[in-house]
């Protein structure tokens, strides 16, 4: 048993609740907890558009409690954290341009419903530990390659602004009230069990839709920029790890993937995995062009010197297993 | 003429909107907007405790518009907006340790008010210049002294998050929606007009409250915290060059003094001031200390490089101008 394995073991009858947990990220956990034998609840708003699938959960339908439940729902959290030993806060707006229109759903959900989430623990679990996803959109454009956490924070959009408000928000209660928290800035993630009815967030994902029906992907700009995508996978083991790691509480760490590639080169490794679809460049829409922030990269030293994580899973690998999930599974994600 | 006064020329005939504008920052800039020549509208929402107090324009009250508002309130603000060429944002939560217990005011009037008032520009006028005041305690503990603008962010309660995430919001309506912004960090500001009626913000004028009621000042630690303090005319004199200065768009700027002093210094400069009142030290309780970011003072080169403003008033003086105030006008602020 690995080093990580024997500290994942610490998950088996603990009490767990995952926000958003019917979604792409959240059920992955679910899945992974269950098998370290934790004792799971899933609360998820099933929000029309978002990435709530109750067929995501289906092999463990028996063995989680779902609790359907929206975390700006004060009084509904107040009763859901009680008992939890750890809480895996996914739930919020996900995508980055909506905000561009209405900013509010950014900060009703995102800011406000991260404070929801805290005061619950802090008011009645307050020895419950606290992972939080936010997103390496929180850097804005990166002043030095590969990004670490202690780079500036200029964020982009107001999406990008609430997912940094709500880490500092994590941030103040664990130094400020005593809740563990660990506050992660997720790169790109794709792999099974995301939403695939639209591509207002989940870009490698909407790829890998787009590459099975046989489309034409669209490149923004030359598709050259860089960037670091992550497999389900291993985004899931870092939240486990940096959870059951106490030295990682209290502290800011990037989850990305240390070799990154050009969008030109994910979408080739889609097309191959998939044997389907081709592409072409496309030019930046204004507004999206302001809010690109150009080459990124995860620099994920922290992670592995604190906690121990390496991303494990490479891109042909990741692309292969997400493409079959797919096809197999094509129907419960898009059109019957 | 100096070259600030030939800048400050600009608001003659302009229309000018200041949320929070009978309070203590904000009737003090309605006072001097009226005497440069501006069409002034003030928006208050005199929410109970807060600093709003007729009072405080009395001395230009058939001059300037009031308009009696909430800045969360959508409809009223995209009325309000209409045909402003400058607005100062200055409404909002103040008290920095209400979060500790109720961590929603912040959220909702620091952060979603913010966003309802740059929505309401972007939309009904966006060639209106915004000038958002946030606070040193973005930073949290300096790492670093005097304090620079490219410091860390990392804010040591949820007040001050409130006040990062709203500064981070009127810069992407800057840079991505072209809504000229101007954010600016403010250190402890002092003088006349603030709310006096209780300790929960501004500090210095609370202390001077205190002194001339010959009362004994609690001083938090050792008394030799460092901290800058600045009079309100310094500060309203920064906001306006920066709203003038076409270069200090899209900026952000600490409005601070480049003297600090300790708290022992204040204090007894006060005591000087009023003739009256003692102090004595007293120990930080828990959580006020987890709160407190120690010595800070504020790095103000930036904004004299590219606005020409610098702190024209010393502590002394200040603090004679204050005490003089307060003992002419104390029944308008506190029992009278």
């Amino acid at each position: 048993m690995s080093a990580i394995d024997e500290r994942l073991a610490a998950f088996r009858g603990r009490r767990v609740l995952v926000t958003g947990g019917l979604g792409f990220i959240g059920s992955a956990l679910a899945l992974e907890l269950v098998r370290l034998g934790a004792e799971v609840t899933l609360c998820d708003a099933m929000l029309p558009d978002y990435g709530g699938n109750l067929f995501n959960v289906e092999p463990v339908k028996d063995r989680v409690r779902v609790n359907f439940c929206d975390v700006r729902d004060e009084n509904s959290m107040n009763w859901l954290v009680r008992g939890m030993d750890y809480m895996f806060h996914l739930a919020g707006q996900n995508c980055h341009i909506l905000s561009l229109t209405n900013p509010f759903p950014d900060i009703d959900m995102n800011i406000k419903g991260t404070a929801v989430v805290l005061e619950a623990v802090k008011n009645h679990a307050p020895g419950a530990v606290v992972v939080y996803s936010g997103t390496r959109g929180q850097y804005g454009r990166s002043v030095k390659l590969p990004v670490s956490e202690d780079a500036p924070t200029n964020p982009l959009g107001i999406y990008e602004v609430s997912r940094l408000a709500a880490e500092k928000i994590v941030q103040v209660y664990n130094d400020a009230h005593g809740v563990r928290g660990v506050m992660l800035r997720l790169t790109n993630v794709y792999g099974p069990r995301s939403q695939m009815k639209h591509n207002r967030f989940g870009v490698a994902n909407w790829f890998v839709r787009q590459a099975l029906d046989g489309e034409e992907i669209s490149v923004f700009g030359d598709g050259k920029m860089l960037r670091d995508f992550l497999y389900i996978d291993d985004c899931v083991r870092a939240m486990l790890v940096t959870a059951a790691t106490p030295a990682a509480h209290g502290q800011v760490f990037n989850v990305g993937h240390d070799r990154p590639v050009t969008f030109l080169e994910l979408i080739e490794g889609i097309i191959a995995a998939a044997g389907s679809g081709t592409w072409r460049l496309t030019a930046f829409s204004k507004e999206r062009a302001a809010q690109n922030p150009g080459d990124y990269y995860s620099d994920v030293s922290k992670i592995r010197r604190v906690a121990g994580w390496s991303p494990a899973v490479g891109l042909t690998d990741g692309l292969s297993r997400t493409v079959e999930f797919y096809r197999e599974h094509r129907d419960r994600y898009w059109g019957g």
